[in-house]
């Protein structure tokens, strides 16, 4: 506990508008990026957050981000569009995107944008739940970072290609679901390899495809597991196409084997907006899924647990505590953070 | 193997074309019908295949299923709808729908197409697969008969609510993904109940949520394991919303326990098409999928490994082999059709 130091949101959310900002973001932008991290870190999902602050600054140090990149609209139609991220901060290239599809949404009850040459996005939840105060249905997903493989194969060909969806409801929380396609959050591979630990079989794949508990084994020559079997790899494999295949961008192996701050990755995404009132109206909608969220939570529990959340629901209760009590920072983040502050000349706001 | 007899399809298309004709499906109709279970068996998906013709029939003849449905456009726009299916048989709405769906997409780039009031729509592929031809992608997906609980829960409220994907090629066959959202297909755990064999702990939950390998416990007051744990069933609850939600359909407990002969089940569906032309030059998208079925199919094999099989290819195969050699029919089935064919007074075509 005393490894975690309280920090409230509106002062991470400083230090990141400062430090993108400083690096030649243009403040509205320097604070959709801010958003998107601060965002991922309240509601718990810190691998997102404001611990990738320096490793972004690096990026748009050493050439891998864009500051001002210039997206371009490479095709359009009234509901469709294929957007060139000019490898921007992939935060900032998806908020712009996933508006333009809620747009074509509007225009026409569903948009899809498509966007190539981006760069890492964060967490998907970000960019489907800005269609909730639009009344819509979102959609994100995003391919890059090889780390699965075939099924029946430990050679890495496919990203853990996050998906994401965000569905209004009335009076309960929005139904929001954010998945990658491995058993287990990339992140916890990580961390064990970092951390000299063993990870649980049914983790991670060796060279060879056998099973392994040493994170080591699944980062440097094998692949992570697909959830559910043979579904995940499958999948991940539409996301894949959907993303690089339809954006005519990057897809499989013609990504670099690992994120390089001084390269662009070029990371591919696909965005989808359904307007729910050009289907139905949306008090109807809204009684719909109130009612199953309610549905939900009043399912008896199986021995052991306390409690049935519906999808999403843990993550927005997290950000009610999180705003309260402030965001759960390591203090070796923290540091990290300290150090970037002095080095950009900002100090840590308070 | 004495136990299959092989059927060439023609015979079994004849045979379920006219005896959907015999029930009062138009001939157009019934062919499609008839199309959609025959596919089924000729990619190995016998759950979804002639097996269950005996029984659609005798929905025809109770009342579940309308011979003449009037599909109705309940609202419309350029790019989306909701289509009424006044309770006909699913293959037969859900192939007018994605019809409809394509039309959307050729005038937008992307067209949605979702249904209320309808019925069981067998291999959710054949949906999606429509697509291919046009060259589109195909995106179908359902709700009906409840079999999923929410995560921490043994309480049906969900479908198995599949979802089917299908990418166009080149050269390489389509990529196709068809998978329901529990661990183990539902048709084995009743095949499990049927031939009193139990089942693997992990595929079902007793009425207390507790795993158990009594496949009669999951199927009367139990739930099917969600396929990769809660991500199952998140993605579950998402299928549940486009289909029952966004159509203004049924969803969760309003559906009743049990498919029943004699009353409509009045399941909702989701289509979606895209039409890659309006994104990129079909020739460049196509490069790139057949590009990434051949790195998938040249992936080193893991250990007992023969081959690395892209999304849907074993289908595809199955369905070569089956057009020659004909389709294996379980003894047991055959002799129900023949009852059938005499019932309706067809004789069991040649």
């Amino acid at each position: 506990l005393s490894e975690e130091i309280y920090v409230d949101q509106a002062r991470l959310r400083r230090l990141a508008e400062q430090a993108l900002e400083r690096v030649g973001v243009p403040p509205a932008e320097a604070s959709v990026g801010a958003d998107a991290l601060v965002e991922a870190d309240l509601r718990g999902v810190e691998t997102h957050g404001v611990q990738l602050l320096s490793f972004y600054v690096s990026c748009f140090r050493q050439g891998g981000f864009n500051p001002q990149p210039d997206i371009r609209v490479v095709s359009d139609t009234p509901a469709v569009a294929i957007l060139d991220g000019d490898a921007g901060m992939g935060h900032i290239v998806s908020a712009q995107a996933m508006l333009h599809a809620m747009d074509k949404a509007r225009d026409c009850g569903v948009g899809v944008v498509v966007v190539h040459n981006s760069n890492h996005s964060g967490m998907m939840a970000y960019h489907a739940m800005m269609a909730l105060q639009h009344d819509m249905i979102g959609w994100a997903l995003t391919n890059g970072g090889r780390v699965l493989a075939p099924w029946g194969s430990a050679d890495k060909l496919f990203g853990n290609n996050p998906q994401a969806f965000a569905i209004p409801t009335g009076q309960e929380l929005p139904i929001v679901v954010d998945m990658a396609h491995s058993v287990a959050a990339g992140g916890k591979i990580v961390m064990a390899a970092r951390r000299g630990q063993r990870i649980p079989l049914g983790w991670g794949l060796d060279k060879d495809g056998q099973p392994t508990d040493d994170p080591h084994e699944v980062l440097d020559s094998g692949s992570y597991c697909t959830m559910g079997g043979v579904k995940g790899y499958c999948l991940a494999v539409v996301m894949e196409v959907l993303a690089g295949g339809l954006s005519g961008g990057l897809m499989t192996l013609d990504f670099a084997a690992r994120w390089l701050p001084f390269e662009p990755y070029r990371t591919c995404h696909f965005f989808q907006a359904i307007d729910i009132g050009q289907f139905l109206p949306l008090s109807e909608f809204k009684e719909k899924t109130d009612g199953l969220v309610r549905q939900i939570k009043g399912a008896k529990c199986s021995p052991g647990v306390d409690r049935v959340y519906a999808p999403g629901e843990l993550e927005f209760l997290e950000k009610e505590r999180r705003l309260r009590a402030g965001i759960p920072i390591h203090t070796s983040v923290y540091r990290e953070l300290e150090t970037l502050a002095a080095d950009l000349d900002l100090g840590f706001p308070q």
